[in-house]
């Protein structure tokens, strides 16, 4: 069994640099390091910050242990002088950025570390990795959700992801507005509500499906769900209703065109006096098929493969790039890549009506103040110590607030551009 | 810092059904579960087993703790009966499957747990979130590899990665024929070489890039690779060998028209006299851009965002299956998830030249032996006990030796069949 020490989750290249850099003196110069995408998936009309506060407490245990010393001196990746400093390492500079929950733009400085060259350098591929997954997850779940309109969401795609990485997917999914995951360790870990009843398997292990369903209401009761498409769905739903009653409070629907059957079942179960037994649909959802879906009589959503991956865009293109050394911008030239050097400051304007209007980023300063204007970064950690963090329900209240303020336009499936615009403007 | 225990990266219904399952009786039925495929991703010509081995090793360790078994209690997921039963949950069947490096096709039973019912349902959601993620990515990279011919290729997206699908994602580029990985985890754990030099930050901390490219040297020696396209390429190249000499090992070039660039900056260098120095290229590197510059002199290439994300099939789309129950095949209905019941053994046969010509399944029996068959199944465990493994090199040379003999058409990355079919027969 391996512990989860996040200091090797790093580049071997990020210790190179910090050997030369100690070697010649720049390791110590003060830097600016600020994370933001150059562009969101093609298409999508806004970005969702998450992961943040799983990243603080990651950084918080960032730290090189003699077996990582080791083995990093063994295999040539530092020096005598780099091992030294990385038995020390601890993070002592500032974080600073967008809120967990907050909606990103092309150019919007998310995070941004500083410190000297080495102490933040080190961070880059574990800020990007933690950044870049749960942000891709957020986004795709919160177009879901859109599409689920007030419905609810049960994020169930575990099996479709890396295992560690089906537990942040399923943190960043709730954050979205999913209600319920099916992942055990996200209950545990961050106590988002776990949900889940029977697989096929289940029903194929009995004799048949009355002696599944049987079984299955004798242990949890009807306030269940029960699998009802192993079989023939109609028969399915008589038998369960039979067996738990008109009080039954689910049944799940996995396979067939959903649109058809979802009518069918609603029919079928108020015919049998199941008026308020709900009806679960799974099966491949993206928001698409969700929206597809909103007219017929569902009541819940299983979403897997699609919330886990991104729905199309399984990361987020987030880049962590160097702005700042001793006060000075910088900037590299290869244009097609060009970045804006500076420690940047980032507000967002709305009308009076509370609607969002743009996002105003200034490098090298403070914005002029307006009525209506919401400044977006907070401090994370400050002299390397950790400020308190809001509750991941906190976080998912402000990503609810943040998609209600954005133009109508915003929340639209279909391909168009970010929903509002991100000017960089020279400060007052 | 959390440790990684691996009983509760599961879902929710597992321990629902574990629970019921045990109340009626039906727990303790052999079963027989089955992992496969129903389709390759879009146009792809065949899958590549990966993460079995990484499997079997948190199969180990899947064990489930009193904190977790409070867990479970307090929220309900399990009743008395089921957390005694999971206090002493140790994994006592056996797993059969095809061997990492192995190629799959449509139908490849590619892993085979056995045991009761119970024992093989909780490992549900952890031997697919493992396999799927591993298979995915290790697909996409012996695509890369082939596209490569022969040029060194770098697996550098560990930032575009969940940071621990990070580590998982190098292994699993590594089996499939990448010589490096910039992760320093998938080094420290799994031995393999890594590599990396510099990213811009480092050139614009220093004055300038002589500075940047001279410390680099004093403290890497000349058998480095230097990073030329912060600002002007030519330039960059030029300083790069006043600096580091004629004895260079490599210079990186991530940006622009690498095919351009990489004819321009072979000249270059050759007429610095710099004639071994390697050209390395990187920038949203797929497979189809590395086959666009086989014809350029190009040394090696370093693959992020495309290889971690599975080149966009980010999941394998592996299912597991309940297949047999006390020895009778099972199947569920729903026509077009349908699956074939029963245990089965699967071989594949070749030509005498050694070409492979197709995948034979048998349910429920042995197939007729031909000469040149390959049984495509091993032992990983038998009775509980794990046996003894190959190495990560040795399935890494199995995979090279598989896509030798599959047939020429099989390696175009062009959309088209599966390279071989499999063909399910009754047993003689």
């Amino acid at each position: 069994m391996h512990t989860l020490r996040p200091a090797l989750l790093t580049d071997h290249y990020e210790l190179t640099m910090v050997s030369a850099a100690l070697r010649d003196g720049t390791a110590h110069r003060r830097c600016v390091f600020e994370v933001f995408s150059r562009r969101l998936p093609t298409g999508r009309r806004y970005g969702v910050v998450a992961g943040t506060t799983r990243l603080i407490d990651l950084i918080r245990e960032f730290r090189f242990e003699p077996a990582d010393i080791d083995f990093l001196r063994r295999t040539g990746v530092v020096d005598e002088q780099g091992a030294d400093w990385l038995a020390d390492y601890r993070f002592t500079g500032d974080i600073d950025g967008y809120a967990e929950g907050e909606l990103f733009f092309p150019g919007s400085p998310i995070l941004t570390v500083s410190g000297s060259f080495a102490e933040c350098v080190v961070l880059e591929t574990l800020v990007l990795s933690v950044l870049n997954h749960d942000c891709a997850v957020a986004a795709a779940a919160a177009r879901m959700v859109t599409a689920a309109r007030g419905r609810a969401l049960i994020e169930m795609g575990s099996r479709r992801a890396h295992e560690e990485a089906a537990v942040a997917a399923a943190r960043a999914a709730y954050l979205a507005g999913f209600r319920f995951t099916s992942n055990l360790a996200a209950g545990q870990r961050y106590g988002i509500p776990t949900a889940g009843t029977a697989a096929h398997a289940f029903t194929l292990l009995h004799d048949d499906e009355r002696a599944a369903f049987a079984s299955q209401v004798a242990t949890l009761g009807t306030e269940t769900t029960l699998l009802v498409d192993t079989y023939d769905i109609s028969q399915g739903i008589r038998t369960a209703i039979e067996v738990a009653g008109p009080k039954l409070r689910a049944v799940r629907i996995d396979s067939g065109d959903l649109a058809v059957i979802a009518q069918q079942s609603r029919q079928l179960l108020d015919s049998l006096g199941a008026t308020e037994t709900k009806i679960i649909v799974s099966g491949d959802l993206d928001e698409y098929a969700i929206a597809a879906l909103a007219a017929e009589p569902v009541d819940s959503y299983g979403a897997g493969t699609a919330v886990v991956t991104g729905s199309g865009a399984p990361t987020a293109g987030l880049v962590y790039k160097l702005v700042e050394v001793e006060g000075r911008p910088v900037v590299k030239r290869s244009e097609h890549k060009g970045t804006i050097g500076g420690r940047k400051v980032a507000v967002r304007r709305h009308k009076p009506t509370g609607t969002a209007v743009e996002e105003v980023v200034v490098p090298q300063g403070v914005p002029d103040h307006r009525p209506n204007d919401r400044l977006l970064q907070r401090s994370y950690v400050a002299d390397g110590d950790p400020m308190a963090l809001p509750t991941l329900d906190e976080s998912r209240e402000h990503l609810r607030q943040c998609l209600i303020s954005i133009p109508w336009e915003g929340l639209k499936l279909s391909a168009g551009d970010p929903a509002i615009p991100v000017t960089v403007v020279p400060a007052q």
